[in-house]
């Protein structure tokens, strides 16, 4: 057996909202734990504005996460930015092994894994990102001032950044195959008055065009008699799909659609391993910054209670 | 039928976290409401120092629910100070009647009423309450500089409340019935080597003693060989129990310790009564300020969703 001089208590895996949280509340219950993560905050992070985290009345995903981080930090928690690349169990113990070839041995697991950005699966789509194809409004904007930018979906995510763009770029469409905006009403009555933002409901965008970047969207139906539209950028913002990997790899229960499957209080069907945040099925779905802090709550207050009894 | 003047989609009830979260998530999806409540804040209010809130490194209960009322009114919500001291259904729609006579009409309610003080159940306990015995340290403390006090407990709570004390008093002894602390570990060891705080193990405060005020406490045995301590207070904080009122009045399913039921999208079994916060069975049982946030949040986002169905 492997040296486990590098043994934790607790490893949460995860840098967003959940897990900084999660690591609040393990640092209170003076549970020895390290932070992993590949990058701070998680999807939270790209938010543009956020302006419904109870005490924060306009606030930015980075600003939040930077929050957090600082909090988390200030009761002593390290967090570390890798990546975990493999995950073995070894007499109920986890051995975690990361990509700048860290080992680590941990009694418990908590994942806060989180979404990445689901994509449409057009062809091209890959070879297109960064040159006109963009999953984040906040963090490429900026490379279309002046410029004409359309958006697919029509969820709080594509509201937000229909919003953001029509602030920088020339022109916004924002195109949803459905036919009305879902989300929130203040956000959906901002764009309605808009006059750089013109929504395109009942359409899908179905395919891409250009030689060395992005130059025009093909829609499944015409828009104002034309089933082309010349853009310089196309922002993507259908959702988000639960990162796998680490979920395979525990051999952890989901649902259909791969969320991973808790109980009352965040464990996972594999033993010793919690889940919160986005990756879960809980909080009836409802995916926020204010659930995803509340479920790393729980999840912790769980943990202390096992290893309370473990280590008995 | 009576005038329905002043009807709205929405009323929710209680002050706390968990009504003003619910209140910025309704005004955020345009739901006409008001929020209606006996004190800002409710027990959260009397926190002394809260840590575990993400973002905030260190906050009392009255700054963190100051913050959140400020928010909830920044985005146009009404927040009025009333008690309801009735609800009758009339055709789906519910008629609540208010001490100070108001009477509104609401297609449907958010239940967000908390808890309040357990208390020990002893003879005179009633008696002595504003005259030596308190439910609330961060209220009352101040009445006892340089003198001898007691706290009854072994939670968060009665750990929080005994540093406090331990900050104003001369000495304070925590009176609990376990064999250890529970609660967060950094409360626990600092109450383990703090100077004034003694804590007797095992122990129950059976009998109350004094002429006008309170004068003896006597134990359920003896510590350092005596039964009777001479304190000037006693701060009793061995839990809460759920407000009962109102969810008796709309007959809403209870588990036994009257904690209200309710579907993951925080609905209870009337339909049209939503409940979030302290108050219900949810977030496993975990009663904190984020967990009661969260479940307004979810509570808001299920009942637009209905108004939305409703109103088609």
């Amino acid at each position: 057996m492997a040296d486990r001089e590098n043994k934790y208590p607790l490893i949460i895996i995860g840098l967003g909202p959940a897990g900084l949280t999660a690591s609040i509340y393990a640092s209170r219950y003076q549970i020895n734990h390290l932070v992993i993560g590949q990058a701070l905050g998680g999807l939270a992070f790209e938010a543009h504005k956020i302006c419904n985290f109870p005490t924060e009345e306009e606030i930015s995903g980075g600003e939040i996460v930077e929050k957090m981080k600082k909090h988390a930090e200030s009761l002593g928690a390290f967090l570390m930015a890798d990546k975990i690349v493999n995950i073995v169990e070894e007499d109920k113990i986890f051995k975690v092994t990361t990509q700048k070839r860290n080992v680590f041995w941990a009694e418990t697991l908590l994942l806060a894994i989180g979404t990445k950005h689901r994509q449409i699966n057009l062809p091209d789509e890959n070879k297109f990102i960064g040159k006109g194809i963009s999953y984040c409004a906040t963090c490429d904007a900026m490379f279309y001032r002046d410029k004409t930018v359309a958006v697919v979906g029509g969820s709080d995510n594509a509201d937000t950044s229909s919003l953001y763009l029509a602030e920088i770029a020339k022109k916004v469409y924002q195109i949803y195959h459905g036919n009305k905006l879902r989300g929130e009403t203040a956000w959906i009555n901002q764009i309605e008055g808009h006059k750089k933002i013109e929504v395109i409901y009942n359409t899908k965008v179905i395919k891409l065009k250009g030689k060395e970047k992005l130059e025009k969207i093909i829609l499944d139906k015409p828009s104002h008699s034309l089933k082309e539209i010349a853009v310089d950028g196309l922002f993507i913002e259908i959702g988000t799909v639960p990162q796998k990997i680490l979920t395979e790899k525990l051999s952890i229960e989901t649902d259909k659609n791969s969320y991973i499957k808790v109980s009352l209080g965040q464990e996972t069907s594999h033993r010793g391993v919690w889940a919160a945040g986005d990756i879960t099925t809980t909080s009836n779905g409802f995916h926020q910054i204010i659930t995803a802090c509340s479920e790393g709550a729980i999840a912790i207050e769980n943990i202390f209670k096992f290893l309370q009894k473990k280590n008995k």
